[in-house]
């Protein structure tokens, strides 16, 4: 009887070329697979995650569902896991679910972070896990620009020109800033977000705080649904998938 | 005329075959050498540093010296040298300094920290930058066998039987650790340090953490001159050479 599992991992995306399995490459997805394949005896084992990140994009909390016919307990799953897999890779939890919970469908929400650090100096131990922006801004104005951010609106102002998706309404339940020192914290909560979209937010309220742009500029950007009116994509580096909400 | 320049510097060890430049590997004296040769025009520039790192060991207070025939000011210095180095290396400061300075001679004291990661997981994010113990551990217990440490004592069961250095009395001033959460911070200041020094007394006094040795089995090892009685070398990746004290 095949089981179905539920995890929630963590890695550091520096040296992967994304989440998602591509021929040649090492991606995060590649790694598990062959883990999980590995320990089903060479039987092929694919798993399905909440969503994909790309390349040099950190996760804390991606959510992935595989099926498997191994009897383990969550704790010899979690220890055989972590044995396995590469240290750039970590499982955090897993446990036993029914077979109707989907990694990807399932997904009520999704929280990202994206970390900017605000200081003129480069930090050697921190270039790959957060953007450095050395200009003077003005934290009230970006504070002020994300709540234009927060509700239902049409983003594709603030997605990738490349994205496929139709229906690109989106609800954003929450989208501020938290500072600490020279860390900023961009913490953004979404009933899902398309492609690139936290990276180019980012870049476009950065440019608000550097006064680049005004703060009720948002507002005129998301009514143009178009791509060329809002900022720069902020780099992979700096954001992280954070946390993915199921119901209960 | 020439000058004579002291440079305050922080590198990530981690890609690093160590600070000394070796014939065909990576290095950080041999990126500052090749950065400070391109700007004086192909002429070789030699730097001499307060002393090596290992592989993997990080610095954030290295400091090193060189002579120039340059006439920039301290400003445009930093900004020539921080454009040019790769991204794991940044200069801190940089000043002129009279030509009987030497980074190495005139040093009366090296401050080097150690981070230890005391939790049951992974951290992914943290993989290159602290050392990872997932053994429960005795603090009080470690903070009285640093004790035995402090003070002038000959340490040759404290450094790699590989050294080729006679006279192995080093005096340390202050030998202790910050807990922070699940992060173990020693700090170890200290008129010089031998090989592997830092690293054996963080294996050892970790084992006496763990209940494995005695406090008061540090004087008995520190008599014995002998390596084998002390514990093991704890990796690169932990140590940090945070500061060179000069006189002044």
């Amino acid at each position: 009887m095949n089981k179905r599992m539920k995890c929630t991992l963590a890695y550091d995306g520096t040296h992967f070329s994304g989440y998602q399995v591509q021929p040649g490459k090492r991606t995060v997805q590649g790694e598990l697979e062959r883990v999980l394949t590995q320990m089903h005896k060479g039987q092929t084992v694919r798993v399905t995650a909440s969503g994909r990140t790309d390349a040099g994009v950190h996760a804390c909390g991606q959510v992935i569902h595989f099926d498997t016919s191994l009897s383990l307990s969550p704790q010899q799953w979690k220890k055989a896991l972590n044995a396995l897999l590469p240290d750039d890779i970590v499982i955090k939890h897993i446990q036993e679910v029914d077979a109707s919970f989907h990694a990807r469908f399932a997904a009520k929400a999704k929280e990202y972070r994206y970390k900017v650090r605000n200081a003129e100096e480069r930090d050697v131990f921190l270039r790959h896990y957060c953007y450095h922006y050395p200009y003077r801004l003005d934290i009230e104005a970006i504070k002020q620009a994300l709540r234009f951010i927060e509700g239902t609106h049409d983003f594709t102002s603030f997605c990738s020109a490349k994205t496929d998706v139709d229906d690109r309404v989106r609800t954003i339940y929450q989208a501020d800033v938290a500072v600490n020192q020279e860390m900023l914290e961009f913490r953004l909560i979404g009933s899902g977000f398309l492609y690139n979209m936290v990276r180019i937010i980012v870049g476009t309220v950065l440019e608000v705080g550097q006064g680049k742009r005004s703060v009720d500029s948002i507002s005129t950007i998301l009514a143009a649904k178009d791509r060329r009116l809002a900022g720069p994509t902020a780099p992979p580096q700096g954001l992280y998938l954070w946390k993915v909400y199921y119901d209960n």
